[in-house]
């Protein structure tokens, strides 16, 4: 037990120093022996929990992913239940959008996911989740879709928030609070427009 | 004369070569070396036309700008003129973002312009020529917008379009035309809403 309860520590530190060290001088450039080294593990250790790198950009991806289903899967209960507005919801699903972490590393590990398919799978998987949400959404805000308006309607919601998420190196002017406000207002309307 | 051309041609083909291998196997992992010989020139030569890989990335990403600006511009134009409807413009804005070219090369750019500030600068200044471009065509479909309503729009089709512009990963079923054509109509009624 004890030993398992060090190992589980020692993945989330590789985890943890491996997001780092991706973000700030890229996959490529960050060697397994100098993970280690700041990880403060063995080269062995990691391949004992990781088959390689991939392996561990596919559990950022999998650690991110978890997090942001659920705070959308919140989301879409509140509203399917009535216990907000659709416009409230779209309001923070841009609000979740734009509070996104670490573009860097999420640049770099979409990067990699063009030159690797295992970690686009991963990625493939995450949108999913996402999609699966959206499109609930999308028929609280017009039940009368038809299921190619509904597709419409994920692609422009989808790719609505990976812009937002990545918006940074567009030097933005307006505050995250406004930019959900009326971006959300704006989403209802596009959504009901089909 | 002679001597002019051919560095012009040179250049053009560590450009286009450094395209392929920034894209395939990552910035980092590419070296100046290894580039020369793929664009069939000396590393000398390279170094007296770019100061480094920086501003290898920075000319691609100039490159692509200037290709760019001009196809948005001129749907901007027809729209201003009342040669297109401001549906056909957003219609058109959105098949221009699909068209975008090589998203592994673009993820790799935006993850370095994270960690070097002129990058990021060549970045900033392409999306401020889009963000003019939106907001034009953002005053045209709704003249009567108060500035940070304009702001708003903006945010919201440049992240739109980013995102379209990036969406292969999320593995999108729906055609190019069809995104283009139901998403277009969708920005109208999402600007007019504000």
């Amino acid at each position: 037990m004890a030993a398992v309860q060090h190992d589980l520590c020692s993945r989330d530190r590789i985890v943890a120093t491996a997001r780092h060290l991706f973000s700030t001088q890229g996959f490529h450039k960050t060697a397994m022996s100098e993970l280690a080294q700041s990880a403060d593990v063995s080269v062995g250790q990691i391949y004992r929990l990781f088959t390689g790198k991939d392996a561990i950009i596919q559990a950022i991806v999998l650690e991110d992913a978890a997090a942001k289903e659920l705070e959308l899967s919140k989301i879409c209960e509140d509203a399917t239940a009535g216990r907000i507005t659709i416009e409230v919801a779209f309001v923070e699903l841009a609000r979740r959008a734009l509070s996104k972490g670490d573009e860097a590393l999420s640049f770099e590990i979409m990067a990699e996911a063009h030159r690797n398919p295992g970690v686009a799978d991963s990625i493939g998987g995450l949108c999913q989740g996402f999609r699966d949400v959206i499109s609930e959404l999308a028929c609280v805000a017009n039940p009368d879709l038809t299921a190619t308006q509904l597709e419409g309607a994920e692609e422009l919601v989808l790719a609505f928030m990976f812009g937002l998420g990545h918006r940074t190196l567009s030097r933005p002017q307006l505050s995250e609070d406004e930019t959900a406000r009326l971006t959300g207002r704006m989403m209802v309307a596009a959504v009901r427009a089909l």
